[in-house]
């Protein structure tokens, strides 16, 4: 079934010990889309400037992502300027501009009206809650969301949590949401703000899933290098969120599932810059990626 | 088959958020002989003061753990004091008195000499090798260390790794040993030196099995309190090397198996204070635990 995802399509500046990268197509919704699209039909609600062209429309039409809600409007992208050079597994922030994101009103296109899920990218919570509104009868719905609004925008914040099924954050994020220290107690504080399920990603420590009473843990792949973790949790958002979305039924198994694969697309993202192995990716190495995943963590 | 170990037995006082306790029963040797005596048969060769007396030995002889290598000798036993009142994950030293174990020079019983498992705590690698060459004809031999020893006594370290078959260290330890902040890449390092099997504790992230080429991730149980994390690690080496010496064979299955125990028998220790859930435990509570950890960690 369908996904729609709203969130930035932006270009980023990355520097990390392995390189650095000028303006390589970016943004939440594009390294979702990237990699929900190896699963599902992908729907992508977005702002744009005049420095969005063919190029890079070409890498959404490649994975047959439908883009018919990236607005174009005068002005530049979102930029993101950024560095891992001290610690791989923390960005650091050298510049930030909105441009046309700063007065970006999410429209969405009538052909997207039936899809079933629907994914809030790290976005304004205000934005978030809008889309979620004028998109009611979806049959799930997750969001990411990060520090900065949870620390200075969390009264909209909160009423974003309240309309979400899945919320995937890490683990700094939800012991921060929560006030609390401990992860299980943190889970738990943080579902009772809405989402029923609850996705915590540890970086290089895998993730958990804490689903109903159910608590679930999936690895991430050890990484002889890291290219660039940009995007890594948005590609796992998209893995995740694709893989249930293409099931029948939502039982605890596919969610089980949807977190392996999740890690697999994380683990894949930060194997070159950018969008470089999303775009070059095949179905057959994400399947043998996911054996691998089980071999790493089952007993027999 | 049986287990010698060397290491430490002595009275902590521990700060958590959890409370505060004076002089309880603690050291390396103890929590990894008391987790390991649920799986083997286990001798330990330590040194204690005059402050050691019958109630102390009831705790291992309750668990069937040979006592005649501990040495008894005037003065007062090695005495640690700390808490984890900031970051329940990082011990806060506060005091450190080696009384005894400052002139500990470890005596192995004839009756300890079939021994075919050897497990070397965490203790000056001088008195570590020492004990390794004393026990040449063991099958296997597994050791710990830790920051202090890796930074100020390197060369006696990298002799102990010569004769190690199984390293278990922290992250942080492995990166240090190593020179290296990626994990993969540290761990080859550290291989080289020695142990041809490195376990990675990652605290309540689980553990990483480097064994030979292949790779594994065990998880940690996500502990809604954690009462108090001394002996994790030790209590983690306990089932992990305990399970092994059980073995008839030491397939990469068992090895698998025995990053479970390891991590099941870590868990238990941080649920009371000091020894006190060791002492309690049964192995229908492990078997149990264990079947949650295949639970926690499988897809099907």
């Amino acid at each position: 079934m369908a996904i729609t995802v709203v969130g930035s399509v932006a270009y980023d500046t990355i520097e990390t010990p392995a390189g650095r990268r000028e303006r390589c197509l970016g943004g939440a919704a594009t390294y979702f889309s990237l990699s929900a699209s190896f699963f599902t039909d992908v729907r992508v609600i977005a702002v744009v400037g005049e420095d969005f062209g063919k190029r890079q429309e070409a890498v959404f039409q490649a994975r047959n992502i439908d883009t018919r809600g990236i607005e174009h409007t005068a002005g530049k992208s979102f930029f993101w300027e950024g560095s891992y050079l001290e610690n791989i597994n923390e960005a650091k922030t050298h510049n930030t501009e909105l441009n046309v994101f700063a007065a970006f009103e999410p429209k969405i296109p009538e052909a997207y009206s039936d899809s079933e899920f629907l994914f809030l990218a790290n976005i304004d919570p205000v934005l978030q809650r809008r889309v979620r509104e004028a998109m009611p009868d979806v049959k799930l719905v997750a969001g990411d969301t990060m520090n900065y609004w949870i620390k200075d925008h969390r009264p909209a914040l909160l009423e974003v949590l309240k309309g979400l099924d899945i919320l995937l954050i890490n683990d700094t994020e939800t012991k921060m949401l929560a006030g609390n220290n401990n992860l299980v107690q943190a889970a738990r504080a943080v579902m009772a703000l809405g989402p029923k399920t609850l996705v915590v990603k540890h970086g290089e420590y895998g993730s958990t899933l804490f689903h109903g009473a159910k608590i679930f843990r999936a690895p991430a792949l050890p990484l002889e290098e890291v290219i660039d973790p940009t995007g890594a949790g948005d590609s796992f958002a998209g893995g995740f969120f694709g893989y249930l979305a293409a099931q029948r039924e939502l039982t605890p198994a596919a969610y089980r599932s949807a977190m392996f694969y999740g890690g697999v697309m994380g683990s894949f993202a930060c194997e070159r810059f950018g969008t470089e192995r999303m775009q070059k990716l095949t179905r057959a190495e994400i399947d043998a990626r996911f054996k691998l995943f089980r071999e790493l963590t089952h007993l027999d």
